[in-house]
């Protein structure tokens, strides 16, 4: 019923796909010749386009980041609680896309689809994607879209990192940059949760080399193992304890292998869904795109070099108890655009949450986004009063 | 050749065993009616039994903490940098007792062993452990041996564990309780780790409900996702990042899923290595012993309560880097025994090597774990003297 959405959502959404015929040319040195991607838009672009923010996911991410996609539907999109009517990224003023990435799993070409060449799925043999692939995939959506200089870029996680490397490679196609919960590369300690991911995925008998879907099954002991390892680094040591405690499922001990713990039977929950709704090859691929980004590697290691080609505005946002990419390490950042002479506003906001902070409503995160959003949202108005010749064009 | 042993080495060792045929009731409410302890012994019993320390082992350690079991053996005992002539637990002093727990699979008994009842192996039949069911299998082990005070219980991890249970439970058997890098209980982070590892173990196909000895298999893939787990949470962040940062293990990014990064490839050594010696069903049993340790639990869930049971000296040592027990966690054990009014020494050691700091050498460690086991070596020999008529009895 559509009387049960809220008045603050973008309402019902459906989502589009842009097909691309022009060879993209990839960092591992393959080239996709053709590929979709799917997207979804809220708000309305203005007539001078200056209003477009662009949405760059993290690693289990869709397109779907607002609004329902019908009136059944029991959850909104992944950022709805930011995306919205007088929300921090308002859509009464912003044009707002977001995309699947390249390599996804959720109607983007990727693993699962088919590969022209073979007419089977790719599965394995899809290119291992950069950071850098998808900002040149992203360019092209622009394009497609007619927006040449975007408003604002905004991710969280790893769609911070994005954000980052669109700030340095296209920095007259962007006015502002928003970068929450992440790092200007990964730690070892990063990393090595990844390969666990990884090797659970890819030692599942299931897996077949990538090969699952000729086999008709998946890797879905895998790739469960993998979504439990991921959702203990998205929160902090903090709020499982809140959450959980050493509360047991029933009311005693049973000495055995069961679930005996609620944090185990949440675990094994999550892991289950996520097992049968997400592609082991995606996985794969996302968790590698994680591991290669290192901006800086480009620019003789130095992030303040490398940052030193960005135009833009920048907000970083970090979250205290974050201990997958910690306050420390968005203060990398802050640093080196510091370093740089660039405009950084930075807030590290005491949330109990950890990594997952940045999905949660909490006033002060939401104040500081909006205040830096809404005067992205003047800017953009002004440009398009500039450009009606209505004032002075800065 | 022995002219390669170290000077400050036990030298070689030869482990024991030690049969019982008294039943051991058991937690779980089962009971083992026979079992046998395989244990090592460094120094020399003096003559009142008054200067025995028993060395608990935590989650994959064994009855070899030091020494070398031949003249050609690469590597010693688990914790040699701590126990050997001159050395924190000094072997001209003390005699020192390191067993193999009940459950475990370096030769007592446990579920490789041979279950009397069936003939076969006990496999997943073996019953679950606790802390309490090892400490009481240990004074057995006291009994044998003829101490029946001990001049300490000293453990690292789930061997401190042990040695805060045997202070509560069993306060007129031992003088001082060393307790090294542990918990009063795991937190729900902690429990959730040792799920991913169970789930890991038991997921792969080759697990066979625990039975894969009948199957002439091993849960090969599951013990090495287990271990790697494990060991991240062993390390630091900091020394994980120390030790390998982002060093890749070639020249170049091979854009694939095979080894890229140095710590990838040490994950995997380290976890194929476990694979091939460690017992799956005795990994599953040592987790879930860790996440039952509550001695609070009997007390109301009041640690001081429980701990005004005991009568020994405490010292507890925890390390700034350890994020898997972290020093907070040591403090709840130092602020019960304080309240409880209890004689306690705490060190928090600066560390780089995060939870595994607690058996490399280093030099504040060294200082204030001699200092105290100095002490109770004085007690030790006082204690002798006393019984001698030497001195006043205290």
């Amino acid at each position: 019923m559509p009387n049960a959405i809220p008045e603050d959502s973008v309402g019902i959404v459906e989502p589009q796909i842009a097909h691309f015929d022009t060879p993209l040319e990839l960092t591992c040195g393959r080239t996709l010749d053709s590929y979709q991607l799917i997207y979804e838009t809220y708000g309305t672009l203005n007539a001078d386009r200056s209003n477009a923010v662009l949405i760059c996911h993290a690693l289990s991410g869709t397109h779907h980041a607002a609004g329902y996609h019908s009136a059944d539907d029991r959850k909104p999109g992944w950022w709805d609680a930011y995306i919205g009517p007088g929300k921090c990224i308002d859509t009464n003023r912003f044009y707002v896309v977001c995309l699947n990435n390249l390599g996804g799993c959720s109607g983007s070409t990727g693993p699962t689809s088919i590969d022209p060449a073979t007419g089977k799925t790719y599965g394995p043999d899809f290119p291992v994607m950069t950071v850098t692939d998808w900002v040149n995939s992203q360019i092209r959506l622009g394009d497609y879209l007619g927006i040449h200089t975007w408003a604002a870029i905004v991710g969280g996680s790893l769609g911070g990192m994005q954000a980052l490397q669109w700030s340095i490679n296209y920095p007259d196609r962007m006015r502002n940059t928003v970068v929450i919960a992440a790092a200007p590369r990964l730690s070892a300690q990063n990393i090595a949760f990844n390969e666990v991911a990884r090797q659970a995925i890819m030692s599942d008998p299931e897996f077949h080399d990538g090969r699952y879907a000729d086999h008709g099954t998946i890797p879905r002991h895998g790739l469960r193992l993998a979504r439990m390892v991921g959702h203990i680094t998205y929160l902090s040591e903090h709020s499982m304890g809140d959450k959980f405690g050493r509360d047991l499922r029933t009311d005693k001990i049973n000495f055995g292998y069961d679930v005996e713990f609620q944090v185990e039977s949440y675990l094994r929950y999550q892991g289950d869904t996520f097992s049968e709704s997400f592609d082991a090859n995606t996985y794969l691929l996302m968790t590698k795109a994680l591991d290669y980004f290192d901006p800086a590697a480009r620019y003789d290691g130095d992030l303040s070099k490398a940052l030193g080609q960005a135009k833009s505005n920048f907000l970083l946002v970090s979250f205290s108890t974050d201990w997958r990419f910690a306050p420390s390490r968005s203060e990398e950042i802050v640093d080196a655009l510091t370093e740089a002479g660039r405009h950084v506003s930075y807030a590290c906001i005491e949330s109990p949450h950890g990594h997952d902070a940045f999905l949660i409503p909490n006033e002060r995160y939401e104040a500081v986004f909006s205040a830096f959003m809404d005067r992205a949202a003047n800017e953009a108005e002004q440009q398009k009063a500039c450009e009606k010749g209505e004032t002075a064009c800065t």
